[in-house]
């Protein structure tokens, strides 16, 4: 449980904190060969770097990515691949002011409940900024699963009441909000000029869609695919609820309703609804895989809040410095990452599921 | 991914499968001295034994556990506790006539589909009666839990459209819903008998409380005390959503309403609110820790519904047999045992989070 | 490090002491598709089973197993394989004036130390017989192997001073020591009656050859190949040291005498000589893997021995009751199930280890 | 299997080859509250550094470590503590003429054989350099069992034929060598210099005893002490073979002498010897653990060699450029590191194995 690692046969491991002098994940069992440079990498990080937007931390960070090891001659040796980001704009100065007082909605009380104390300059740990590790290991599994037809369309499908209406897929790139609907991302701009004035902050739901996954990945019981997502996702900070297919909706749902029938067809079974999101007892059906994750607002507000100090005095405290009004936007690209790293370690698990399988492999 | 074990301090692996000769578990990690004898995992079973009421499968098993080792004199003696169940009523004839097709919402498709074949005479390992062992290894953890004050409150909060109004403890064992509101337990009767005669079946939504959790449990990254617990009861078959705390709530919440103060009195840290849930940035904080399960419809059901054979042939397809029209009920303990066990390895892993713990406990 | 499982991707779990109702295993993660029945595991379980000759312990066990679960219609459906044994002749009575003393060379003292108490009435986890879990699952490991044309000749090298003069394989199973040399298992059982006689007890040498194991099996760092089957070897009880290849021996060779040549002859690269043992830098090079595991004489002896009571009472100990004046004979099926154990892992991992064999498998 | 992780507790995972920009490890599992800065690390680095004396390689490298994450204000934070050590002085061109090659007793051919392609100038994974990440983690392994009483006295036990004749402690660190006998590492030196002249390279064996380490640590099966400490130190490559205690020995040894007596005395039970070498049954009796790991001889040696090329031309070969004539000396500190990551790690896992020692702990 005290592990910062994630995967049995893709294992990525992540390291750092907000303050430190770097932060870096190291991916082990990634199959030797694959075409891998750090353009390939940065392209992620891009997504998730601060300072792009009004609606994001002004907080300055070139994320800049450095490969030390497992690639060699442009192609990864099958060795472990060590990422490394340097932290460039800390201005923990920002922070000197709660270093005593623990924030409502983040992890310092629980920090110092844990550990006897903490590093006060920031989240440590628990800033979204120890996804870097995760975002850069995500592009690989994304670039592997990319050579077998697996993509991903994530997005944002709601910030605070706003929702997305329709889905345009080329719009997701083109505003502030990764959403793939122009208007919502107007209405959920306008939104957020109201909670920033407010000094108040909102929440949102990311979705993410995977299409190309073979039937058959995952495992029936403590590993059911499903699990393992909901793990990979829910270990994001701030999310609080993760949903498959039709999700909460299925309490309120009959089982002939809920069911999806088979039918075939030239040579093909196909089912005839995807309520299950595309995993079934565990297992990949082969149709769309369907994810939400339900972010909460960022906790971070400068207007004041009732708390106390760590030796116990009860305070108002006011959160100025660098913060953004919803962490949704940002969050896409985690989410995304982690679903990668998912399907990855179970596209692995599953080679040696049959005896034909390994048969064939070791008698070329 | 393919691994049938649970918890890395505190181990569980389960095997068998519905029309096997047995079910069972082995628990690997337990401490030594812990008193433990069959009646106390019988309660637990009991909790999930069919036949119980009107709206379970009239399928009779005794589901009669047996200890095979890892227990001297009463006492566990910290080595492996092997738990063994006998089917005894497996009736498999009921199901020669589904032998072939894929029945919709179950994993019979998405099995052929990863091993090649399966056992069709039911569900195998994707049965509900593989929580057998899960049940059974959640009583061992509940036994260590209980003797640190720490207590599960798990019910039902809904099933289909009818949703408690209150909560009254004392109730939650007196009805066949384990409901905590005796109101809503008759309408959930009386809605069941219309699924039952319209050949249909029900969702529904267990709520899990933990209390006297210690501040600290948990981790900061990828096995944070929310992820582990998501996936251990998203593993749980028919489960299609997971929340903490507020959950889905808070992607509509602003930061100041979603965000939890903190007060100091009397020499005690508290939080003015709960809405986290009981855990801050993937550590438990001390409060109550709250969970919700939402769970599909029973899918197996006897109207007519479209499928395939394996080999291709569109068929009209009605189960019949013996089967729940709603799981809820059954699920609870097996939810509540999955917290049970995602509890206990977070207090396992939690002991060596600081020196000074080893130091104290190494030095006595 | 309280685990009782082994391996990553085919794992074995054991469970059950040897004064309990009953010993056995769960295999997890053995591909669907093979071929197995009851007697594939007894003719394994039947070469260490005890009574077979005056040299090992008159205690009679039928040790017949029982499959629980993973098979349907003869084969493996890819779910977890369990796998029983019940003891039915414990006599315990034999251990009753040992109860409360520390038995010299045996776990005891070190039992309770770590746990507190113990199971007074044998070796419980320590005894041989929790080998019976681990013969039960190498069987199954075996038989994957076979089907790849991996084999193994494992063999009694040497029996206190006795050692193998020549070797011929069909010798192994005709008589008691399982040695490939009728004169040395002549000699060696001259020498057990010595040591009867004088109510004491000796050690051997058993010698593993794995032929057919493809080059590429293993990875550079910790899990090497060797590291990995060290590992597997020196968890037997009472084997106290490993080598592969020339072992102990290479540490007074130069580095002329101890590398390796290679030498490319119709399209095949072989090595020059195999000093190695075939594994070379933790991965196999496509030679036989050698290895050699160092056994203890049996601890138990019926001459008078200086020990103590648990509660500190100096005495001298006579252990009567069954036992075997040499335990080697016994322990060579349990080495080789050991290392099949460990070659099924390496081969199920290295599956993975190019992005290539991974486009194959996922391409067809 | 193709980890480069290792331990489940306090979790090391390295990265970085020989001749890439770094060489790292990630420490997961610390814990807080342990004061550590880079002096800690680089005194354990410096002993393993080259180019020390004539007897290792010319190549010159600062190793100079950086500590990038885990540490605030001196102390750990109980999260990843992230180690680099960058590379200086590669002169890959040194390797130019083995690029294509299979250096006897080297990994070139079983790297092909796994990956299908390798970095061809050097060992990469496989270098000795790979070993730096192991010593750094090690070095804060050390530094908790330290604050604990554990001790470790690792030493050179011989050379090629020389063996020392005495043990000196204070001499260990005053050879280059780390014999603790004056004379024997005379005699060393003298043999190294006749292999030089020949071109050839010479084997030895290193001891490590392992004093203050508490009774109860290991477990009974799988994960014996003894067989978590055969791994660690198998792991390391050039190692042959690893012997507990008596090792090989007692393969010849009758009950009667190998067994050790138990005496009490004053409160205390102690052993009337230590053939056994500290460990009973896979779990540590308290006495002082003794393990010898027996080394080969450098492979990279300057006279001609059989061998071919990778597209199968056979060639005689000679290795020049920088290369240590016995890599025994420098190996002293890595098997130590491994040792004590092996023993942190059985440390760690034994305070959850009675049910007493986890409730004094949850009811301060």
């Amino acid at each position: 449980m005290n592990k910062s690692s994630f995967g049995t046969h893709f294992t990525v491991t992540t390291w750092g904190e907000s303050h430190g002098k770097a932060l870096g994940a190291v991916v082990d069992g990634c199959p030797a060969g694959l075409s891998l440079c750090e353009e390939d990498i940065q392209k992620f990080l891009d997504r998730r770097k601060p300072g792009q937007s009004r609606y994001t931390t002004a907080r300055k960070e070139g994320d800049l990515v450095e490969i030390l090891s497992g690639i060699f001659e442009g192609k990864t040796t099958g060795t472990p691949i060590s990422l490394i980001v340097r932290n460039t704009d800390q201005r923990s100065r920002d922070y000197g002011n709660i270093a005593l007082s623990y924030r409502p909605g983040h992890a310092d009380y629980t920090f110092d409940a844990k550990y006897g104390f903490r590093d006060y300059r920031g989240g440590g740990r628990s800033s979204g900024r120890e996804t870097i590790g995760r975002v850069a290991s995500g592009a690989i599994a994304s670039k592997i699963l990319e050579t077998l037809g697996i993509s991903f369309c994530t997005y944002t499908k709601s910030i605070g009441p706003v929702s997305i209406k329709k889905f345009d897929s080329e719009e997701i790139n083109n505003n502030a909000f990764y959403m793939p609907d122009a208007d919502a991302a107007a209405r959920a701009g306008a939104y957020l000029e109201k909670c920033m004035k407010s000094q108040d902050s909102a929440g949102g739901v990311v979705e993410c869609r995977i299409t190309g996954v073979p039937a058959g990945l995952g495992s029936p019981v403590f590993e059911k695919l499903d699990a393992v997502l909901a793990q990979a996702v829910m270990s994001v900070g701030a999310v609080k609820a993760v949903e498959i297919g039709d999700g909460t909706e299925v309490a309120h749902m009959n089982g002939s309703d809920d069911n999806d029938g088979f039918h075939f067809e030239n040579g093909q079974i196909s089912k005839t609804s995807n309520h299950a999101g595309g995993i079934m007892g565990g297992i990949s059906d082969g149709s769309e895989i369907i994810l939400r994750a339900y972010i909460k607002p960022t906790p971070s507000i400068s207007q004041p809040q009732e708390t106390t100090t760590c030796n116990g005095k009860n305070i108002s405290l006011e959160i100025h410095g660098r913060h953004d009004p919803v962490i949704v936007p940002r969050a896409v690209v985690v989410i995304e990452s982690m679903c990668a790293l998912a399907i990855t370690d179970a596209l692995f698990a599953n080679m040696t599921s049959r005896l034909d399988y390994i048969q064939k492999f070791y008698t070329k």
